[in-house]
């Protein structure tokens, strides 16, 4: 909070004392918390605590990262914060606030700042504490890599501190390459940002429609770096070898499935005669590797592209980056295995009394990790479905309850319709709709089981 | 072919030579694979034969089906015409017809068959083929019942008898509760056919819209017995007991499932202070359950309840009712083990070690068994995704794609929006649509895995 708090100070607009005050609430309550905490950690987490610590981080985080938006020049309601600083954390980049021309760069740097930290966050849950926690299918990912060191903790800070390293290094580059395609350096920063962590929080509400042709293709690079495991980039600089990425399974089919959608779209884009040459070939693949990637930025409102596009970007952002990246929603590896476990029904319906083990990358899967990878998909679905219905319950309309159900259980950013599209945002939404798009984007960024396992009762028992 | 042609002829609107020229061209194709096939039936059927004769039925009935739209007064397309018939077999229900108050009476009757015929068809093959073939998890009725035989054919037989005897007692008696509740005897044959089947077709464009608050409450009994398992009546009757059926688990949890939506509906259009008294709790009684057991038929065009109705009607369609019934779409015996299915995650989540096994009514699930039914939620959602963005391809806009790929791949009959919502129907699509939906309906009612088999390689091999 220092950091806008100096940008503020700088541009001198006399919003310095915001971020002051935010930052004074924050240590305060954040010393008593980890007062109490610290001594509890030194004996290494229980499996309680390790989730009780996830979830907490998250949920304490946008509680007093919303601060800024409330005491600052937009003077949001506390919900409205709230939403901003949960979507900044969590990736997802929906937003509240509309005129992000015109806001205060201290305000905009904290944006950028909340998805920056989100992303790499994310990351090492992802790679550190779900694998543990057997959530969602992540176990498979367990020994990649890295192996376990039996407790959580010393793993914990050995790979944070690679990739913390990738990350930092991949967000420089990144504002670097931003700077030659001719943003100011301002924008580069915040954007590099929030490319890197594909979290979409923009400084204008054009989004990248503001910015040059150059900028969107330096932008598509990034957001597929960002997308992909980012364990394979620290064994790519300590081997010095390209392998274990390029040969990375979820990788190839990651790369496989964005040239795939890139090319369909494109091909019908053309052949309607709606949009022709570089410029919109340029726009497909933006706004596609944006949604895919679950970034969300937009250069063009796609909503506009017909039904076709807008059908097909509802479900692009179903399918989501690979694991252990700062991308989100049901991820490649899932449906990689999905595929492979549908396969196996095939062969065993043709000869029912064959024994067929599903594969993934050569590897046969146990049927554990089988079985949670599909509990996160039907939970994810049955979790849109009962979320959409709750949505419009609070007066939305069709298109708007489902494409915000699933752009916030997936982290995405924008929905679909005019209300909440590439071209809207969510500030006319009313206030328990915001809430329950609040906590999906939480649920969702943490795998959902891991959210969901708190409220079993069996999970308090000693 | 022939009841139908005697019902023109008796109307005396010159149409009876339709179907005996239909008939003639069906019963010659008929015969000869009849004669191809019969060598091969005698000695019992593989695993392959069963599969293609299954598929193979619903391919071949619609294009015989077909004819009468294509030759009477309809002067159907082609395409059109085997929509409707696919429809009708499968119980879906979606029309390309309209104008259906002034259509021969012979025509209206040959729709409510086709239901008919397609209603206890379904029951049988999910009774006796599907279990055997492990197709979607119904494996898990194989020894509930009846005992196995070993060979499919004996088995298949005796069933048939004992359900068709259920099915046409019930036929009969809805027929006759219609006439009491004021219809005529020829709309009420009709009606008890197609509700029976929970088929959904109807002989005005008003759908049930055109009949008494009485014949509403007939129709929401009949619809709720249609779609509990029929094997449960065969036990009542033969046992007389009404145990079998009061304590099955699935049949519980429907009931249970339909008051807590009717519920929720009710009050939501009581508080809004849209709706109230009695007609409107029946609009509600009548179209939830209608949608729930995917019927499909309507009394009220509840597209204009608000956003929240369109969302839950669109969810609550791909819920579905009993498996061994007439309805179809995910079925109510699937969420239960999709449900056990993730609460044993959540106990594995909160104690890594400790071994948990999912239970359907008490008795532990097979991995297969639960493989197989989370194999088919995702195959239908993947489903549902992939022909929701072919489908716009076509033009159409994405509530009529998405709701268009909901209710074919779940034969549930209406979608949403103006075009194929309640108060409109699927003319206006175009023909591929018309196809795509029409091979979806097909999928869909054979449970998607026993006909996307026949399109693997591994099938053909001996
Ligand atoms: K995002
Ligand atoms: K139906």
């Amino acid at each position: 909070m220092l950091l806008p708090m100096l940008v503020d100070l700088a541009e001198g607009r006399g919003e310095w004392h915001v971020f002051l005050e935010s930052a004074l609430i924050t240590m305060l309550t954040g010393g008593l918390i980890a007062l109490a905490c610290a001594n509890a950690v030194k004996q290494g987490l229980s499996i309680q605590q390790t989730f009780l610590l996830t979830t907490g981080v998250w949920v304490a985080l946008p509680i007093f990262g919303a601060l800024p938006f409330v005491l600052g020049e937009t003077q949001s309601t506390y919900t409205d914060a709230f939403f901003e600083a949960m979507s900044g954390l969590t990736t997802t980049g929906s937003t509240v606030l509309s005129g992000l021309d015109t806001l205060p760069k201290g305000l905009l740097l904290w944006r950028g700042l909340l998805q920056w930290i989100g992303g790499i966050g994310i990351i090492v849950v992802a790679m550190v504490f779900l694998p543990e926690l057997r959530v969602g299918g992540m176990q498979i990912f367990r020994s990649e890599g890295f192996d376990t060191f039996g407790k959580i903790l010393p793993r914990a800070t050995q790979i944070s501190s690679s990739i913390s390293t990738i990350y930092v290094s991949l967000t420089l580059v990144c504002a670097g390459a931003y700077i030659v395609a001719g943003m100011d350096p301002f924008d580069a920063t915040v954007h590099a940002m929030t490319t890197v962590a594909t979290g979409g929080f923009a400084n204008y509400d054009a989004s990248f429609g503001a910015f040059s042709a150059g900028a969107e293709y330096v932008c598509v690079v990034f957001m597929m770096l960002a997308a992909l495991p980012f364990v394979r980039f620290v064994q790519v600089t300590a081997l010095r070898d390209v392998r274990p990425l390029a040969l990375d399974s979820q990788v190839r089919t990651f790369f496989m499935t964005a040239v795939a959608i890139v090319a369909l779209v494109t091909i019908w884009r053309f052949s309607t005669g709606d949009a022709s040459g570089e410029p919109a070939f340029r726009k497909v693949l933006f706004n596609v590797v944006s949604i895919l990637t679950g970034t969300g930025y937009a250069s063009q409102d796609y909503g506009l592209w017909g039904g076709f596009a807008v059908a097909l970007f509802f479900f692009v952002g179903l399918i989501g980056g690979c694991a252990g990246s700062t991308a989100c929603s049901v991820k490649i590896f899932r449906y990689q295995l999905l595929f492979a476990s549908i396969k196996t029904q095939l062969k065993r319906i043709r000869s029912p009394s064959g024994v067929f083990t599903p594969r993934y990358a050569g590897v046969p899967v146990t049927s554990e990790v089988m079985s949670s990878v599909m509990s996160f998909f039907v939970f994810f679905i049955v979790s849109m479905g009962v979320l959409s219905v709750a949505l419009s319950l609070t007066g939305l309309d069709f298109i708007t309850s489902v494409s915000g159900a699933a752009t916030a259980l997936a982290n995405v950013g924008p929905g679909l319709g005019d209300q909440i599209g590439p071209a809207g945002n969510f500030a006319g939404l009313g206030e328990t709709a915001k809430w329950m798009l609040s906590f999906a984007m939480l649920a969702g960024r943490l795998e959902l089981l891991a959210v969901y396992a708190i409220f079993t009762t069996r999970f308090w028992r000693a």
